[in-house]
């Protein structure tokens, strides 16, 4: 029998490689511009570019398939995967190595019918790697097979993860802890390359042994799980139980004896799940930051302007939390509010033009409409 | 006046694309080979073909000319910068990199005259990126011309840096907490990607803003030194006050106002000097341990086959200081032997043949004769 899905890959394949393509145009702008005015601009332009690029592809092709990732996410929707052939894409993975030019950048897309993975492509545009497996038949780098290394030794092992803040300061201790832990094993090192998808094919090309994470998404993890399988690895549950695409978090390795070694180590804090909360794309959660502490600053401005006596308990942090704090705390004292009316509500306290523009910004930025 | 040094680059430019076509095809070794049997040997028989080459190639053509690195460690002496035209060099840099082919490993050498680095090449092999800097004629990658970011601001900065194990539990200590302390500032996000000279290279040309180091040695920072500073970066001691190429430590970014950031962060534990101590290469440290663990228990079997009451206090621990530590309290109680003599002096105790071998392989591995 005909394989029903190869036709989906090959376009797959002719999509992702135009998408790197972009992502590429996007990086010959100068470096200065990219880093001084607005990173975030350029960042959430060429991902919308980008997403826009591989869905329109997709959809005109397939009209009847579903899509999760930015999408379902801007739509306010968790990501809920049915039985029902399903796209999960994630336009550009590594948005702060991006936006630096650091060379792991990827776009990566999974293909998913009755809730299995049936085919995953990762595509490293920097690199030029277009990492590809389809269920059953193998794993490769542009084209050649590729294969974990299938160390089983531990103490041997070159480890990947990524560390950052979070809005959460016990997420952020258990990540250091963990870290630590790790290390002491001990393992010959840990790298952090700051790409998810990346990190997946890395260790399915032998490059590393293991690779885990606390907190990334359904899109960051979907194409690099069929490629991990498929070059001979293990993906399992930072628990140790099996591997769940909607929990946010997973260890990947050579073999079973380190990703079980790992999971022993792993300090597990609760991160939510992809098919009941609506998330803010972490990977750009770096990058909103700076957005916030300049449209903070405007807020508290506005407020003061107009309220000096009124006390500002306003702190920047990371993402959307602080953004709806600032916003409840400083104006409008209520509970339960979308970021966007957050924004619009204050928009109309100073210069209307201004923040409504801002808020529009803002909102396509997060892609959230918070439901809390 | 004609340049007096070009010739010099121009020979270090050609012995370096050799010494990384050379390392590149020791990576197409069998990956399983390389991952279980010895990775210590391939590096170890890699690191001195490369050494062998570059200085014998040198040497041919300036052979009143000094070197460090490598070859004055295994001399037994300190590292000492004189007015003489001087190579430093560091044939693989990068070592656990290149055990797992993960993607940076480099050639890395400088050339200083008067004690001043004249130019500085990095050869990141597998990515095939030739770095290259003349003091004063600007900073290149596979010729074109290369610049720092220029970031001042360092919440808008990515940073580069290692973690690693070190023997000492308070530099370990003291690590993991300028990692949280970087975080926290906060910054875009921090990234390890194994090799101090390519790091050095990504913040010249504007990959990433900053990399921090303590622990590291001249001979990973002589090239990347001439490079940061001619892609108009800077490059400073970690307390802030002068770099000094022999004091194991450095800061380098985009701009002095990050670099006094990262500086204001840092805990700064001791770690020696270059032209003070004999050192153990650190890239090496983390595969002497397994060779370290092999090696102390046959020595313990040894003692123990011989000296069945004596008491035997060995701990696995990495790098030269464990092997000296056992070899000192399980066998011959005597302090300032050197490694090889304390290796030899067991080897007479039980197989000579085999441990004479097994001291021999160390001594060619640690390439230092201790002098403690």
């Amino acid at each position: 029998m005909a394989d029903p899905w190869q036709e989906c890959m090959d376009h797959c394949l002719a999509v992702t490689m135009e998408a790197g393509k972009m992502i590429r145009e996007a990086l010959k702008k100068d470096i200065s511009i990219m880093q001084k005015s607005s990173p975030v601009d350029l960042v959430t332009e060429t991902d919308q570019k980008v997403e826009a690029l591989i869905i329109s592809s997709i959809k005109e092709k397939y009209p009847t398939h579903s899509f999760i990732g930015e999408e379902s996410v801007a739509a306010g929707a968790p990501s809920t995967l049915t039985d029902n052939p399903t796209w999960i894409i994630d336009p550009i993975d590594g948005t702060t190595n991006f936006v630096h030019r650091f060379p792991f950048v990827s776009v990566s897309i999974g293909f998913a019918v009755k809730k299995e993975i049936e085919f995953g492509i990762v595509y490293s545009c920097i690199e030029e790697k277009m990492y590809t497996a389809r269920k059953g038949k193998g794993a490769f780098c542009n084209g050649a097979p590729i294969r974990v290394s299938e160390q089983k030794d531990i103490t041997k092992s070159l480890v990947l993860t990524e560390m950052g803040l979070r809005t959460d300061p016990e997420h952020f201790k258990a990540s250091m802890s963990n870290i630590q832990k790790i290390l002491s094993i001990p393992v010959h090192g840990i790298r952090c390359p700051g790409s998810a998808a990346v990190n997946m094919c890395l260790v399915a090309c032998g490059s590393a042994d293991a690779y885990y994470h606390i907190g990334i998404h359904c899109w960051d993890m979907a194409g690099g799980a069929a490629i991990i399988s498929e070059a001979g690895g293990v993906i399992m549950d930072v628990t140790g139980g099996p591997f769940d695409l909607m929990s946010r978090r997973l260890i990947t390795a050579s073999s079973t004896a380190i990703a079980e070694r790992i999971a022993q180590q792993l300090q597990v804090c609760p991160c939510g799940r992809d098919d009941t909360e609506v998330m803010l794309k972490s990977s750009a959660a770096d990058l909103v930051t700076e957005t916030d502490q300049r449209v903070e600053k405007m807020i508290i401005s506005a407020i003061q302007g107009k309220y000096p006596t009124h006390k500002t308990h306003c702190h920047a942090q990371r993402g959307k939390g602080a953004f709806c704090n600032s916003a409840r705390s400083c104006a409008s004292g209520q509970e339960g509010i979308t970021q966007s009316l957050a924004v619009t509500e204050i928009g109309t306290e100073r210069d209307e033009q201004v923040l409504t523009t801002l808020a529009t910004s803002i909102y396509r930025l997060l892609k959230v409409s918070a439901h809390e």
